[in-house]
């Protein structure tokens, strides 16, 4: 196996070994609900300086998203070791970042057991150029609008609610994203590297295909639309919250539209690979750099190795 | 290997060979976009005395789903003849229905290139029993709502938009299913077996999880609701009302509320393997059998046949 393979490891659901997998080889079978319906959960993780960034964050929400998707609970014991074998392996090859990502689905249906198993891969070069260069973005509206009247949709997304309902899906971190791969093939087809989402009803900003977005704004303060209903929370902006809020930054979470993305001093999609990649254009109109694009990069690559 | 197993044939995407897999073994590999993102398509045909039936539709709305996500156009030629393979392996072992799923996903992130394969097993008992004493449902709103007044949405889910955009994949019939299999796990807890969705704000019917809505009525009427937007076009709706409309019957798209299907003489859920399972039950109000129950079933068999 050359050096620049994936680590993959397998993790049995209801605890026991946890083993390697060879790559090369297939690992999923015809029938596990991940192919046939999307029907599982995932986190992707940055590993930076042999450790899993944010872990904590990332446990919590793969247990509510399992939770949401009445998955028997993870075992996050074993989880953590797979990860921190996988890890030890990495760090034996490189010091560079890495890309970690969890997958945990209803499994096969001829037995009715779960499937769980990491992998862990080098960042893509696109990636580390958008850190670079920021990225341009489009923005669309989602095709679709979730109805956060309906009962137990609040309390779906801050991951208690006592009794499931089928529109309990709404706040997990789902295999379900065809549609914003689409978006995305859609941004690139025009020269374009990310999309923002937007209520069309209100224009009110959502979130990044894969990102939470974040302003800054002058007096040290930072902004993010309000998670919950049809925003996925972010693992990477509550990181950053948390640690800038004790770091003199105010911090609020707060509806705001396009105008305002456009008048902030810069705007950030904040996810676990990327960090913080800046906003360097918006519908064709140029953001700026601001003078303290370093200072931000700083803060957000701090926060995360806080923990 | 045992003569229950599944048969499996490997499709190659640009053409080429096609090849038998074995059932035992995985198939899919770690980074196939079917696994990490749900990006794909499939189709579920039923296969009865020894033929594919409604291939025709199928293999329109199978080209149609590739087309909005952007995949490359399937080997129409390749997929027959797959299909013709499994079913002669399985017309040796049995004279039963069997049910044949195609899937048709992006493939693996390290190769660019998609995956494809069928599969054929037998009809599960849970439908047969469906078949033969009907189903009880709930009615739920979807939980979200699709955005029927965007740009695109209407030719899209005609099959035929001249500029893909993000919201394309409305109308693709996509693995993105984890939101229906939890409002169907949500029903079967409450010994239901089926879901049929409302739109929230009109009460309009929109359709069954997995499955198009069909009404009869008084004077050889059949009713559907409109598909499009928010209702993927149903094969076997399609091809009951070609079949019924030249055999006296007046089928007609129409919008539907709850208490429409309540005071239908009889009420459907039509799909290609379950074939039509009449509803007895909905939200715990009971829906008699009516006296053309045979007639009705038999007209469905019928069109089925008659391609």
């Amino acid at each position: 196996m050359d050096s620049t393979s994936p680590i993959i490891y397998v993790v049995e659901p209801y605890g026991g070994s946890i083993r390697r997998h060879n790559s090369a080889l297939p690992l999923i079978y015809w029938d596990d609900a991940a192919v046939t319906r999307g029907d599982g959960i995932f986190e992707t993780l940055l590993i930076r300086d042999g450790h899993p960034a944010n872990l904590q964050r990332h446990l919590d929400r793969f247990r509510a998203s399992a939770r949401l998707m009445e998955l028997p609970e993870p075992i996050v014991e074993d989880w953590i070791t797979a990860t921190r074998e996988a890890v030890s392996e990495w760090s034996q090859r490189s010091d560079e970042d890495a890309t970690c990502v969890w997958t945990y689905t209803r499994g096969r249906a001829s037995t009715g057991r779960p499937s769980a198993w990491l992998t862990l891969t080098p960042v893509s070069d696109t990636v580390l150029r958008q850190r670079r260069k920021g990225v341009k973005v489009m923005t669309s509206p989602r095709g679709f609008s979730i109805d956060t009247s309906l009962p137990g949709v609040e309390e779906a997304t801050e991951g208690g609610s006592p009794r499931p309902a089928p529109w309990l899906t709404v706040g997990a971190k789902t295999l379900n994203y065809a549609a914003n791969m689409a978006a995305l093939r859609y941004a690139r087809s025009r020269g374009l590297d990310d999309v923002i989402y937007l209520d069309p009803g209100t224009g009110r900003v959502l979130e990044g295909a894969t990102s939470t977005v974040i302003t800054v704004r002058a007096g040290g303060k930072l902004r993010t639309p309000v998670s919950g209903g049809d925003i996925l929370p972010g693992t990477t902006q509550a990181a950053l919250f948390d640690y800038a809020e004790t770091h003199g930054w105010r911090c609020k979470a707060k509806e705001m539209t396009v105008e305002r993305l456009l008048d902030a001093d810069s705007v950030w999609l904040v996810s676990s690979v990327r960090v913080a990649v800046r906003v360097t254009e918006i519908d064709g109109v140029k953001l700026p750099a601001p003078d303290n694009e370093d200072e931000v990069r700083e803060l957000i690559n701090a926060a995360l190795g806080a923990e």
